[in-house]
């Protein structure tokens, strides 16, 4: 196994509507290049923003549900309001914490609505709309950039976004959005040295990626993107099924 | 900020109980040798098998209540047992998994019991009686084997678990054990570029930590350790708060 090496790329500016974030991430980093086994994780605020998945508070009208919510949990009714029309169902409202599940289908704090990073206090940052294919994109458009400049090809992309975790504090990166990563390593039925089945295991490599976004940059540096390699035995020329294949059916909860 | 890297360190044998880990770490990580800002992740197996925390299941009674949730789930009966033994508070039986809160207050499948990479079918490997002092007493003997070898210090010592997530499918590893690394990077209150509170996050940096272990090695390789660098802003001279920091109190569980 090649050893893992990560690192921040510098010089990408702040993202706004519209910039095209593969042509700045190509340019970060340079002079080396991308690999086509390279892996980018990139949190997912900077391609909301090039996405322009911004809403202006000050256009939001929030419902009588919005202004109740608003006043039992102590936030802006018209944040509120932006939480319920990003989520399909709330499923917890405590300590000032609306939980729910997104219309991605992926359950976290505040629907992934981010009040800071926005670029102003009035503006908040969504979920990319369909992350998956935000993914698919970034790397289509890398691998037209690695062709234009004679590069060795298009690096996997891993879309992330910091979620909480019911039974252990603190929160880590996970990945929302996938293209060219296999979000599982399935070790079932593998046997070890000694001929016995090893411990049922499948490994969300696609979320342990994702978590090196928190190890790798300042988290205040401005520094959406980290780059990295020695993961080539996870890479596929197809982009695979996504970010998706790791939100556990709600049938499947063990925990609802 | 410095990159990271990640590598498994290459030759240390299948540990047996007595076993100095330490030693072994120690001699694997040569001729580079370790550094007192570098972490050490390792799978928490090697360090139950050093501790001899391992039960052969020749030796276990089963009780009534054993007996009946093994027929339930399909289980082993003297298998149950240990969980059983191992567990404060079994939450869920379903499916063939046995959730419990552990001695340590770890959510986790069957108590953290592993029926695999025992070295012999009919022997499982408990996790350690107490994997923060586990993870102290290595970085102390780690600390020792430098100063012998006029290394550059001891590094920061996280011991591992693999777990499932309630929402999300597959399993990532967590931090069970801790000595020298600071278990949160709290990030609250500090403001951006333009003056802007961040958003609330509180990273699980030795979480994200543990995780590059699903990365740096290859499960079936009995290579049960991966050094990493570029994490020094995260280490201290102290062992700190250990990864019981980590747990989240049943009371503050979102989901109970």
């Amino acid at each position: 196994v090649r050893p893992l090496h990560a690192r921040t790329l510098v010089g990408i500016p702040e993202i706004r509507p519209g910039d095209d974030l593969a042509a700045f991430i190509d340019a970060a980093a340079a002079p080396g290049g991308l690999m086509a086994g390279d892996v980018l994780a990139i949190a997912h605020t900077a391609v909301s923003k090039s996405e322009g998945a911004l809403v202006e508070l000050g256009s939001v009208h929030p419902s009588a549900r919005a202004r109740e919510l608003a006043e039992q949990q102590g936030k802006d009714p018209r944040l509120v309001q932006v939480v319920l029309d990003e989520s399909d169902e709330v499923l917890r409202a405590e300590r000032g914490v609306l939980i729910s599940r997104t219309r991605h289908g992926l359950v976290c704090a505040n629907a992934g609505v981010d009040a800071s990073n926005s670029g102003g206090r009035e503006t908040v940052v969504l979920l990319p709309r369909d992350p998956d294919a935000s993914a698919r994109a970034l790397r289509r458009r890398l691998r037209e950039l690695a062709e234009v400049h004679d590069h060795q090809g298009a690096p996997a992309v891993v879309i992330t976004d910091t979620f909480g975790r019911p039974w252990r504090l603190g929160q880590t990166d996970v990945a929302i959005g996938l293209a060219g990563l296999i979000p599982f390593d399935d070790w079932r039925g593998r046997r070890d040295a000694e001929g016995q089945e090893l411990r049922a295991t499948v490994l969300a490599v696609a979320d342990a990626v994702a978590g090196l976004v928190d190890l790798a940059r300042e988290k205040d540096s401005r520094e959406p993107v980290v780059l990295v390699s020695g993961l080539e035995r996870f890479v596929t020329e197809d982009d695979g099924p996504g970010a998706r294949a790791l939100v556990r059916p709600p049938d499947e909860d063990l925990f609802r």
